[in-house]
């Protein structure tokens, strides 16, 4: 069995440290975090440890600190030729110490503090310098999901300004529709619905032939009304902006 | 057990002739339309018309054609002083004719030929002119949806934007990660994940307890590399508009 150390304590480090608790492949051998009380809860203290001196030995490490802070972590491990990942999306493998030898172990999803996530459904994605690297990194991450791909650093870029538009624009989204219900006095939960309908279409359609509304149909009184509708200086650029980029976008 | 006609064979109308059709607290008694072939598999052919003259009578008309069509069509009807609605979110009531009692049944919900519809997870905003009206409004609804709403015109108005923003809109951000994955030669099935993620967590979160990402943390140094990767100009222009847009919302 695969022997693992986590290094960091937030948001990505928890919900790792609790999949590969939960998974009977690898074995969670250490913790390392400044901030220890972030974890107890979630294991051991003897498997939890702030001083880099006494880290465990183990097949990979898995940095999933800020990305930041990565680089510098990485030149402080007191150890040579181990297998050393990173987890972030926008980090390339090379800001790792080339004193150990480099991957990436990249989950695509978004973590929540307060929302449970299942790890079987999220994309891994995996990238190693050496290719007998990449095994160790394959077994680690079919220990907790399915999907494993293989990306390499410049697709991993691109992965992660994709994501910025399909999560973190699309939740903006969200929370101008929101906006414009409080101040009509409507409740949010009246968008839910539609919010999970548009998500649930993608499983089936590309989003091209998802696309409706006024914009796709170049509906143009829609729009004017629209626009006329909105006060809101900032709601109106981005529904203008947009409006044009679907009307751009070749089918 | 109320009686219904619906006016109309377009994606919303054949979406509301199953839902009617499934429902047995409601008999849908004729649909018309100009193009009969489009519901011809949905229901007996002595059950539609293509004449005005030979419309049933019903305790409720259920106007479900383009925005355009709706004034046209109601001033048309033979009958006068019968509940006449329509389905539009974008259109006032004042609209249809006045010869006939008036009001709204707006499905917030996006309709597509190929994806089937839980009509009972689709929230119904209704409005009438007059209080007795509403009860029967609120009876055709129940028939298919426990989720109704009160929403007056100039409430609608602001659904149909809001929903601009949470279905279209969101819709275009899929686009662009979907035009990202196929110039870096990844499969967009790596985010699916993701944007299912992204709509799950608003059934617990408001938006602005969702929001992550390097915007919303102020993380300069990652939108200056996002920009620097991107090199398609209304894609940068999104991704500048909406970056800042994030950065001005109050939590």
């Amino acid at each position: 069995m695969l022997k693992a150390v986590i290094i960091g304590s937030g948001n990505v480090a928890q919900h790792l440290i609790k999949a590969f608790l939960n998974s009977k492949k690898i074995e969670l051998v250490q913790v390392y975090t400044r901030n220890s009380e972030a974890v107890t809860h979630l294991l051991a203290s003897n498997k939890i440890t702030n001083s880099l001196n006494s880290i465990s030995e183990a097949d990979i490490y898995i940095i999933a600190v800020s990305d930041d802070a990565i680089a510098d972590i990485s030149l402080k491990l007191p150890f040579t030729d181990r297998l050393v990942v990173h987890t972030s999306g926008s980090v390339a493998l090379e800001q790792l110490d080339t004193k150990n030898r480099r991957g990436v172990f990249y989950p695509l999803q978004t973590f929540s503090k307060n929302k449970e996530v299942d790890f079987s459904k999220i994309p891994l994605c995996l990238e190693s310098e050496q290719s007998n690297d990449y095994k160790i990194l394959e077994e680690t991450a079919k220990a907790i999901s399915p999907l494993l791909y293989t990306i390499d650093s410049r697709q991993r870029q691109s992965l992660h300004v994709a994501a910025v538009f399909v999560n973190n624009f699309t939740n903006h989204m969200y929370t101008i529709g929101n906006q414009i219900c409080n101040k009509n006095a409507i409740p949010f939960d009246i968008l839910r619905p539609l919010i999970q309908e548009t998500a649930a279409k993608i499983e089936l359609l590309t989003p091209l032939e998802a696309q409706t509304g006024p914009a796709k149909r170049k509906d143009e009184k829609t729009i004017e009304k629209h626009l006329k509708f909105l006060k809101d200086d900032n709601q109106k650029a981005i529904y203008t902006l947009l409006t044009q980029s679907i009307q751009k976008t070749d089918v």
